[in-house]
């Protein structure tokens, strides 16, 4: 079975893992779909998400996925329940194709989902799968299954009741609207759930520091300065210009932000 | 003088060193290559070994080259005796090809050797190749060579007396079968010398300290608590779940394990 | 309009930025080429840069962007002047091209440089840009369409004052020649501005301390030593055989290194 959007093969395979890449299991991987589905491109997304942060990959992956062309396959391994009956899934969504673990860690793409199966079918997992690397013996040649122009019916049954990480809505209250950092970039800028619509307001506060009104950038503030701004993926951020907002006012996740009304 | 195996070009490259990215040696290393074997796609494996740690990419190296289709170039450079009398060499094994110098580091390829052979065609080499930069002007090229399709034989003598990493094996004893960490991975696991076969014993014991049976995978223990199983490798290994063994036991490499009889 | 080089597509297309790779920022630059471009390889030079650090990412390309062949579009994103009036450019260099910020970073094709052009056609961004992350609105839109044979001249107008990052020459006294170091890299070495041929003397001093007459490779001292050579770039530099002379020797950028005439 053929998929209809494989005319564009050769394809890409995005994969993003917890894994780092020192110990060799990434190339594994890679080997492993790369024997599979030969003239696929594999792009590395990133292998340092931290350890076992289902949240965070998702966050990575809300960024990226849709950014792809049609067709394209994204693999995310962070699965800290390796081994145990958690399930191995292909969501179709938009036209693109995710592949891991059902923990949630493909949350982003289930906002627009055609279709989840289960892999089951044990013609397409390595020989002899271990029960602690299903990166490299389920995950991999089900997606380079996948990738080689395979349909997802063919992995294995449906699902239809996937984990999802829910994430809690900002609140809007008479005198402000309450949010929290829910990211934490490499630059140190800190990442709300409080989304541009919402951030209309004279002054924002986060953890009780004052960072005045939304600016359009980090050059409408002077270096070391805080600035609050809608973000590029349309969410209200707090950076410091040419500075690190997390380490320099000493908050990360969960921290609360409120956008007080004028 | 084109291969056998050539008619799966464009092929793949992978590349290993200790280089990191972003002082851009790797990218010219990559540049050369692109140069010479344009259609080539070439991998990233890491470039986060420690610094001049052999053993550690020897490790590495061994959880993927096989798996990577027939006609792959595996690039190894971890360096430390660059510009000294130390042989770069190319290496066939099971139809794939390694690359790198002759201080073990392509050991795990050497287990299936078909032939080796030193770097000494000048043609092959950049312009004045530098003393210190051996990746670039050496390896880079002779690896772009073999992905175009060349013939190990046309890169120099043959040799027969390579360097090869030993490995203490364990010991088997009346009481127990005494081994040792050899690799601590980016989780903490602590990863031994002691072979599936050999790890049948009912209490596992690793510096001293008592770990219980082999069990299958993680979620075996609860979180936060030591766990002996058999890894995706198949060797034994020790971790800690959602935690970090390493840390956590104090231990690393060279580190005795103790596979007690029941 | 279509470049006259193209028939070497697929292309390749390298990308250096200081992101890191854990939030999905650059994976989301690649999701915008491989949409624009899809035969295109994309290569991750690095995006391990220093946050911000210009200089160092301009060192970086200095020593891959021509061993790339003619046609690659080399990206570079190490902007924090990100949403001010900074120009975004398309440099055309030895028959490679530069795409990123006007601010200095593309200096080491400006060497070489034969057309400058700005990034002004709205046709090639994504619909609405932000203001902060012009790598994914702006940089890889432009730089795709380069790689799929777009002309300079089509990206907007042409630009004749680019910044240029200068660098402090060495001096040339009675007693000595004095530089500095301008890169630490991975393995600690220490990269001055004194190039082969002001670095003749007999005595070389770095931070006061001596290290000998300039030597061949590091394997020329016994390990642990400091060591003086011509690295692979044509600079002189100072190295510790098996350690890292930044640390031993506790010196970093800006240090003042001297060849004392025999």
């Amino acid at each position: 079975m053929a998929r209809d959007d494989d005319g564009g093969l050769p394809g890409r395979l995005t994969l993003l893992t917890d894994f780092g890449s020192a110990d060799g299991y990434v190339a594994a991987m890679r080997g492993v779909i790369a024997s599979r589905a030969p003239a696929c491109m594999i792009d590395d997304a990133s292998h340092d998400v931290p350890a076992g942060d289902v949240r965070a990959a998702a966050f990575a992956l809300a960024k990226y996925w849709k950014r792809y062309p049609p067709g394209t396959v994204h693999v995310v391994v962070i699965d800290p329940g390796v081994g145990t009956d958690r399930r191995p899934i292909v969501v179709a969504a938009a036209g693109r194709y995710g592949v891991g673990p059902d923990n949630g860690v493909l949350t982003p793409m289930l906002e627009e989902v055609e279709s989840i199966h289960e892999i089951r079918a044990a013609g397409l997992m390595t020989a002899e799968p271990s029960a602690t690397f299903h990166g490299r013996d389920i995950f991999a040649p089900a997606a380079a299954f996948i990738a080689a122009g395979g349909v997802p019916e063919a992995v294995g049954p449906p699902v239809t009741d996937p984990v999802v990480l829910a994430e809690d809505p900002p609140v809007r209250m008479p005198d402000a609207v309450y949010g929290r950092i829910v990211h934490v970039d490499r630059f140190g800028t800190l990442v709300t759930n409080v989304t541009a619509d919402l951030a209309t307001g004279a002054k924002v506060e986060v953890g009780g520091i004052r960072v005045g009104p939304v600016r359009r950038t980090y050059g409408d503030v002077a270096a070391g300065e805080p600035v609050a701004l809608i973000g590029s993926d349309g969410r209200l951020e707090i950076a410091v210009r040419d500075g690190n907002a997390a380490s320099l006012l000493g908050l990360g996740r969960g921290a609360e932000v409120r956008v007080l009304a004028d």
